[in-house]
């Protein structure tokens, strides 16, 4: 992987998952997640704004099935018509609230919830609790990386919610670089 | 076209551009630029946060070339190493800051400018701007839905730049819904 390994446990992936995108990469995403979730019945494909929306995109395309991306709401744009859920960044060290609207999701989907990072779990939390709001059955969680040293791949799992990251790094510091689960 | 007219000039299109997304459309508009922009030697394509990414993502596979998405910078992460520009959101009715790291976007490329609305062509007039800091040779751009009533495509055009758009809408109100160019 291409990511470089900067200073308080940040991953920098700029030039593949993050400002620079590599669209061919997160369409062989989607089709190996495709390949470990066939079977299922899936809908839709669930996301968060912003980080998750071009991987969603372009992966939904080998599932055949609409993306819906949990936008960051304004307080302007809030109503009875969304569902919403407070998520907190430690990336970015505050809060925010992601609302769906109510006509895109609902008991008649199953989805899969995709985003870039699993590290806390904070922002696939949320997506788990706005899927919940919607009584959609959730199929299952993907993320293109996950920080396996931190809890949110347990958090999310001990809630029964299958859990399938492309990558999986144990353990990373600035003096030893990147170490991947096999 | 699925978009709703709303009073204020707005076209809501959350239903398959802006919130739910239709990768399977985004996919025949990339081979339909692909085609407008046939011969033409195009190495990146560049877009904006957060409206022209699932496009611009899913449109570059027709592409097989990467995708930079200008990000709204923070004032935290400004640095030498950016390229920036003021933007005027005439729907938000703020401004805002698009940012490029100079690493992804240099005299080398040849760039495609995407976005989804081009309306008063703030966003892809910033995009062309980035281009411009950066060196690159401007191949073109394209939007989804160009509200030709409105001044943003003549003023791009005038600066000699090719536009392409997949759907160009000549008037539109609530009462008499949305007419198209042919």
């Amino acid at each position: 992987m291409d990511g470089v390994v900067k200073a308080g446990d940040i991953l920098k992936v700029d030039n593949f998952l993050n400002h620079q995108l590599d669209p061919q990469l997160f369409y062989r995403m989607g089709l190996e997640w495709k390949r470990l979730y066939e079977g299922e019945k899936i809908t839709k494909i669930l996301t968060a704004a912003t980080s998750g929306i071009a991987i969603a995109a372009v992966a939904a395309l080998a599932f055949d099935v609409p993306v819906v991306f949990a936008r960051k709401a304004r307080s302007s744009n809030l109503s009875d018509d969304v569902f919403t859920v407070s998520v907190h960044s430690y990336t970015h060290g505050d809060e925010s609230t992601l609302m769906v609207s109510k006509q895109y999701l609902g008991p008649e989907d199953s989805v899969l919830i995709l985003d870039d990072f699993l590290a806390n779990g904070a922002a696939l939390t949320g997506l788990v609790e706005l899927a919940k709001q919607a009584g959609c059955r959730i199929v299952g969680a993907g993320a293109a990386i996950e920080k396996a040293y931190q809890p949110g791949g347990e958090r999310i799992r001990s809630m029964g919610i299958r859990v399938e990251s492309l990558a999986k790094i144990v353990s990373m510091d600035e003096e030893h670089g990147i170490v991947f689960a096999d």
